[in-house]
C-alpha cells in the first residue's frame, strides 16, 4: 500500500505561487510609488493564506490584510515577524487584547472599536520603560485599562496628569499599538461617517494611526460617478490627517489611475488572476488549475435523461464522463446546464445539474481513448478561467475562488525562494 | 487576555446533534423493517462528519456512506470499528488497497472498478490461515495480486487451480472484503448499465456483495414517472442477486412508500433538516442555527446607495447592521437583495449585495437598543430555515448546508450519550 493523496482525491488544484508573486509585482509597479500591500483574507481567496503570504513576503510584500482575528493569528504564525498584518473587521467586542498579543493592526471601523482600542492598546505600554517607572508597582494592566477614560473624546477633553503622562509616552512610541482608521466615503458598509470622523480629528484617541483607509464601491466600473465622488471625499478626509499613510484602492481601483493610489494600495482578487477591469484584456496571470478526475464513462442514448430531476435530455446519443467534483467542492450548483470543462483541448459541456459530489460532462467530441476512469478534465485553467466560470455561474470570480473546496488535493507550484527571508519553518 | 473562539468568530454555528439523532430515528421508523444507514458525505453535509456520525452510531446506526476515500479514512478514525463505512465514488485507479487497509466498503460503479477490486480484495486473504497454508512462502501480496486474472469474466471462464483455491477460500470468508454493486436505473450518473450488470450476474467476481444499490433521480417529485420506472428496473435487477441487501432510496425516496424501501435506505439531507418532500410539511427537525455578529450599525439617508455596485438605493432613511458573514463563508452571493435574517423575532431584509466577508441587513424595524456591535442576527434557525435560504438563493438546501463556512465557530449541542458505545477517544 502506497498512500497517495493525489490518487485518493477526486480533483487536483494547482496553485502557481510564482504567478501570484508576478501578479503582485505587476500591481506594485502599476501603483508605484505607492506601497503595495496584499489582501489574503478568506484563506487567501480560497487558495491558502499561509503559502500565498509567504511567497509574497519573499517577493517583498510587507503589509498583509485579512478579514478576521482568527485569520490574522494564523497568518502571524506563518509569517513570524517579517510583516505587518492588519484586520479589516477590527476588534469585535472583547478581542482587542488578542490583537495586542499577536501584534496585529486593527482596522477601526466605528466609534465603539476606537473605544475598545483606546482601552486595550495602552496596556502594552506596561512594557515601555518610561511608563513602568511612572506607574505604581501594584498597578496591573487591567487596572491600568480600567482607569483610562472609555471614550477618547472624554480623555482629550479633560486629561488628568496620569493621562497626560500616558499620552506623552504614546507619542514617543507611537508604533507600539497602531491602528488603521476606516472612513466610509460611499460604500455604506464599514467605516466612520463624516460626523464620526470629524469627532476623531478633533479629539485624537490615545494611540497612533498606522493609516487611514476607505473602500470603493464601484471600482470595477471606471465610468461610475461614485468613484470620483469617493475619491474626492477620501482626499479631503486624508488631508485632515497629514503625515498618515492614506489607502483607498483595492484591485480594480489601482487601474482607475494614479490619483486613486494615494500612499498604499490593497490588491486581493487581482493577485489571484481575477480581472480587475471586466470587459477589458486581463493583464494578470491565471494562477489556478483545477483538474477533476473521471470516475466513470458511460454511453447515453438519444432521449435518455441525465442526472437529478431528469433535467437534461440527450438530443443525440453521446458519451458522458462523470467527474468527482460537485457543489460540496464549491463547484457552484448555478453552473448546472451552463458550465464546461476541457479535455485534451476540447471543450466538453456540462450536462444537467451539478450534484453534491459529481458533475457530468458530454465528452462525445473527444477521442474515446482519452476518456477513461482516472483521466482528468480541466475545470479551471488556461482555456476556462476563474472569470469564465463566474460568468457561467452568474457570479464573480471572487466567489469561484473562495468556494474552492477542501477535498481537492492542493499542489503549490514554483514558490519564490524563501531562503533570503526570515520566515518560521 | 482570555482567548475566546466565540468572541473572535464573526458567526456562531450551532448544530443540534440530538436533533440529527431524532431525525435519523424518525427516518428509521418510517423505513422499518428496512435497515436505516446514514449518509455523511461532504463532511456530514457541511456539519462535521465525525461528530454527526458518532452521535448517530450512539443512536444505533451501523452503516455510513461517504463520497470519497479521504472522507472514509477520516470517518474510520472517528468511529473505530463500530460501524461499516461505504464509499459512493468507489476505488479511483490505484486506491483499492487503501480501502482494504481501512476496512472500507467500496461502491463499485463500473467494470473497471470491479476489476480493481477483484485484483486488490483477495490480497487480504493472505491473512486467512487456509490460503496462507496453500500459498508459497516467498509470494508477497503484490505478486499475488498480479497473478490474479485482471478481469473477473476471464477468471470465471478458465479458472486455474490456484484461482479455484482462492475462490473457495473467498466463499468461506466472503465478508473479508465485500463491495456494494451500483447499478444505474435512470439517473445516468454512476452505476453499471443493463448490459454490464448482466455480465456481472453471469460471471460473478471473486468477492462478496455486501449490497446492490441504485439511486433515484426525481424522488423529491412523487408524481414523476421516472420513480416507478427506476423502482421497477431496480426490483428486477435485485431479484437476480437473491439474498443480497438491496438499497434504492435516499432521503426523499423513503417518503415514496414502502415499495421503495427494499432492505436498506440511505438518508442524508433529511438527517440535517432538509425537507424531503418539497411543498409539503417538513416532518424533520431543523438542526442548525447560524448567528452572525454585528460589526457596525449605521444610519443611512434616503437616496444613499448600499454596498458594491451601489446596487441598493435606500427608499427611506434607515438603519443598517453590517454582519461578519459573507460569501467566503458560504453565505451565497446569490442571496444578494433577497435573503434576510432575524433579530429579536423581527425579519431584517438583506440589503444590496453579499460581500466576501460581510453582509448588510436593514434593521430599521428593530428597537435601536437591540442593535449594536456584538449583537447577533440569526441567519438560519427556526424563523428562516435551510430550505428558506435555499429558496431565496435559487438553489436547494443541500447546497446551503455544504457551503457552511469554516470560519464559523461551531458548537455541537446535546450529543447523545456516547458512553455505551466503543468509540475512539
Amino acid at each position: 500500500m502506497t498512500p497517495d493523496p493525489a490518487a485518493r482525491a477526486g480533483a487536483i488544484l494547482e496553485i502557481d505561487l510564482a504567478g501570484i508573486a508576478a501578479n503582485w509585482r505587476l500591481l506594485a509597479r502599476q501603483a508605484a510609488p505607492a506601497q503595495c500591500a496584499a489582501v489574503v483574507k478568506a484563506n487567501g481567496y480560497g487558495l491558502g493564506a499561509a503559502p500565498v503570504a509567504r511567497a509574497l513576503a519573499a517577493s517583498g510584500c510587507r503589509m498583509f490584510f485579512v478579514a478576521t482575528l482568527d485569520e490574522a493569528i494564523a497568518l502571524r504564525r506563518a509569517l513570524g515577524e517579517v510583516s505587518e498584518i492588519a484586520v479589516f473587521n477590527g476588534p469585535l467586542p472583547g478581542t482587542a487584547t488578542e490583537f495586542v498579543a499577536h501584534k496585529l493592526i486593527p482596522v477601526l471601523n466605528e466609534p465603539g472599536q476606537i473605544e475598545e482600542w483606546a482601552a486595550a492598546a495602552p496596556c502594552v505600554l506596561r512594557d515601555a520603560p518610561r511608563l513602568r517607572r511612572d506607574a505604581p508597582q501594584d498597578e496591573d494592566h487591567l487596572d491600568l485599562a480600567s482607569k483610562i477614560p472609555p471614550h477618547p473624546e472624554e480623555a482629550a477633553k479633560r486629561p488628568s496628569r496620569r493621562t497626560r503622562r500616558r499620552l506623552s509616552a504614546l507619542r514617543e512610541s507611537p508604533s507600539r499599538a497602531p491602528a488603521i482608521l476606516h472612513i466610509d466615503t460611499g460604500m455604506a458598509r464599514l467605516g466612520l461617517d463624516a460626523g464620526e470622523f470629524a469627532a476623531v480629528v478633533e479629539n485624537p484617541p490615545p494611540f497612533a494611526w498606522r493609516a487611514v483607509m476607505s473602500h470603493l464601491a464601484c471600482a470595477d466600473r471606471p465610468d461610475h460617478p461614485l468613484n470620483q465622488s469617493q475619491r474626492g471625499r477620501f482626499a479631503a478626509a486624508a488631508a485632515q490627517l497629514p503625515g498618515i499613510t492614506a489607502s483607498l484602492s483595492a484591485s480594480s481601483g489601482i487601474f482607475l489611475g494614479p490619483s486613486y493610489h494615494f500612499d498604499m494600495v490593497r490588491p486581493g482578487a487581482a493577485l489571484f488572476g481575477v480581472n480587475p477591469q471586466p470587459g477589458r484584456p486581463n493583464p494578470l496571470r491565471q494562477i489556478v488549475r483545477l483538474s477533476g478526475k473521471i470516475v466513470q464513462v458511460r454511453q447515453i442514448d438519444r432521449g435518455e435523461s441525465v442526472g437529478y430531476g431528469a433535467a437534461h435530455i440527450m438530443e443525440a446519443p453521446g458519451r458522458a464522463a462523470i467527474v468527482a467534483v460537485g457543489y460540496a467542492d464549491g463547484w457552484l450548483r448555478s453552473l448546472s446546464h451552463r458550465g464546461c470543462g476541457y479535455l485534451a483541448g476540447t471543450r466538453v459541456p456540462l450536462l444537467g445539474r451539478v450534484s453534491m459530489d459529481l458533475v457530468t460532462f458530454d465528452v462525445s467530441a473527444v477521442p474515446p481513448a482519452l476518456v477513461h476512469p482516472g483521466a482528468m478534465i480541466e475545470l479551471l485553467g488556461a482555456d476556462y478561467g476563474v472569470d469564465d466560470a463566474a460568468s457561467d455561474a452568474g457570479t464573480i470570480g471572487y466567489e469561484i475562488l473562495c468556494a474552492l473546496g477542501s477535498r481537492y488535493h492542493r499542489i503549490y507550484r514554483d514558490s519564490p525562494d524563501l531562503s533570503g527571508i526570515n520566515l518560521p519553518e
